[in-house]
């Protein structure tokens, strides 16, 4: 352990009080970039647990790491994406410089922004699959922007594993899992 | 996959909007379940790169699953557990009913608790670690109760790399990672 | 009065803090509970103007007293109660010991609780009413899921009094005690 | 029961959505009117149980009804009641207008409003005890300007139930109720 | 400059910590008095730039001081003007006394009151088009309420640049600026 | 009047939904861009009320504009502007663009970021002062950090008219202007 380890987990931690400005532009909903990263984790970590032949603890690590410059360059959305060139690698340059582990880092994002490896390809539809669950979610509870939106992220899915989880997730209600089996 | 694992995403993604309960009862601060999960898993992350001869996967995945329960129970803090008697095996067993990797989550989150492995030791400090981040970024910016609470919260901590961790955090101003070196 | 009244009115004040856990799981709305019991507590002082041979003053002190507990055990929804096994008892006798009128307390809720006495029916329709009025809310605003609530809500009515008020909430647009005679 | 009382119970859930005005001036917190009614009338609860050879019934109701008139006509706090005159009566005369119980609600806000009775001073000092409750968790969580404030508010009670009261809360900490006899 | 400036800008910035009282009422959105105060003087210079035969420094300056009052008075919606008389004159006096510019604003804010001035009749106008974005964009996002309104506040208006710029807001999408050449 | 600008206006609103990025990193306050926008165009109405030679409606007009590329690239603080390459000159192309006053916005902005012209210096002023009335009100209100980043921000500081704007505002308590002759 060193001490330049305390920075980079307090850098972490920033992306709990960062928002992802998406939602802004959709009208509705919020979600900080910490709540993201769990979430596409997750979905990691069950992606690891039903397709073969991957490296299941890369594939999570990935979902870790792939938002962590965010702390340093913030959340782009589709729009601001337009305006402003973003230096990631150089905001992975300045976070990981003197860790042990920091080449660590650079090169799982390096592999994630390639999306060549499976596990980048698998992640990457794990990025996407988180938003999908948060769309389905307002979608379910009234709002009517989702529906335009869903058809446009679906298309970005790359993997059968990820395709099929989307077509679950758009036939399954948000809240199917607590009130299915409903009795007073 | 099977329509099942759609549930379970949505179980998981539900962390994000419930907060942790204990912050209500320090009088400052808000963290949801997922922001808290996130911040541990990649804690665990760190381990893993630092700590050998251990299951880095493992490790990181006991923090994605560890709060999953709360999904069905709610979070409780040292006050609502004494007494409130909550069955996370009965939530565990209906969230992982009819899922092939089921066990595994069921499993994970029991070795966790036993906390005798080394990856569960890990984890668990983890866990604290998470808190102790938060409770050193409010007192860094005012707050009067977090030194108190530090001291109680680091006397958990049960591996040398959990308490050099904390060691390093409460030597390191939150926004050290950005300040220093501010220069206009 | 004694030291010990000052730790029940923080105790009491602590229902502001903490929101009532349903409002997640039906993905619009928030309510703490200290405005709960607010509502409550009017509805049946409304009742006790309207209702004759009961006791107004225990029928209102019901509803003040009734989510006490809660500031030590927190709020449980639907799916929670499932999971959690709360010792409402204990929480009460712990916050009511020591008080000259703590037994006050453990009797109300107790009467409360086993919903016998007129004025316990009646409390316990106040407590869907309040609910009744927000989705009500929820639903003239423009959410889709209070419709299926509602039905389910009034079901747990167990007075004409209750009923009759329910009935006249649903006929009412939530705005119109204002919005009727707006003229510009 | 009338349509008119579904309108009234609308009028007061009102007070959830409105948040009392002097909290912004004070520059921390947040206190709906429906939060605040709540606190002021459990303190009037209290007060009926060790005061004797008052009215505990209409002590309650003064607190539940005294802020009704603020659905219509909004909280004003110190600076704006120097410039907004509040047609009180005529926002009661409305609300209370084809109700049975009407004339209950303007009376007991008349003499509450008169603060001749003993109910209405104990009532008028719950009113302030609700506030006092609040600047001292403010202050006990760090924020610097409750101290002048609690002593303009003390010096505003007016009985020995009420001053006994404030001198209890002032010497508890806000958190005493669940952190005294705290143990790991 | 003198120090009463500065006890300008501190009430001028207050118009931050306030919100607009009309949203309560509808159910949904929010927006700062700050906030409207921005939008409406952008649609001033806009009307500045189109509209010809008028002092543009003025109508822009309107916007800016028109609500400056509610720092002391608080804003008071459709149904809260019914009950309370707002001594708006006194508010500016107290706020602009000692000012060597203090009689500009007390000018601005009465030929703004006025109604009579073209700056002001269009002031006036922008005051409502602020209110109707906000009422488009709920619109547009699933609100249920802003239909009603929408015909009310149209009516409103005085001019016909107003009248114009209201009906091409209302056949303009509020995300068509950006959504409107989206490509993957 | 032509579409275009319901397009410019719906844009211009889009300020009230984006926060400034800085607060999340000083760990406290919070602020739109409209807000902000606000205060800094009534700073510079006051400016124009006291310094003679310049063009008063000029220097409020950039205050209105200076941040409209924000609604397209997003707010970027001191830390994210190490790392993100902003084409501000791009997203005002393309909010200008077959808008007839659209180089009116194009030409303020660059008149603005050239900062030679007075209005533009003054402006620039502004912008400053904005910031330092925020933190000036977080610093009365008891958060540690403000102490250290007015001294940097008074150093950005241009003209003599702001530098004792500046001296005024720290001599100056933030709740002065309604604290000072209060009476009970």
């Amino acid at each position: 352990m060193n001490k330049r380890t305390a920075d980079l987990l307090f850098e972490a931690r920033m992306l709990k009080d960062l928002n992802r400005s998406g939602y802004a532009f959709l009208g509705n909903g919020r979600e900080s970039i910490a709540e993201h990263c769990f979430t596409m984790a997750f979905i990691c970590w069950v992606m690891g647990r039903t397709v073969s032949g991957i490296d299941p603890e890369k594939l999570i690590a990935m979902a870790l790491v792939h938002d962590l410059a965010e702390a340093r360059t913030g959340d782009f959305n589709y729009v601001q994406k337009k305006y402003a060139q973003v230096d990631e690698a150089n905001a992975l340059a300045h976070l990981a410089g003197n860790l042990p582990f920091g080449p660590d880092i650079v090169e799982l994002v390096a592999e994630f922004n390639a999306g060549e490896t499976w596990e980048a390809r698998l992640a990457k539809d794990a990025d996407q699959l988180s938003f999908i669950l948060e769309l389905k979610k307002l979608k379910d509870t009234g709002a009517s922007f989702p529906e335009r939106w869903l058809e446009v992220i679906v298309d970005r899915l790359r993997t059968d594993t990820g395709k099929q989880m989307a077509a679950d997730i758009l036939e399954t209600r948000w809240d199917g899992w607590w009130l299915n089996g409903y009795r007073e």
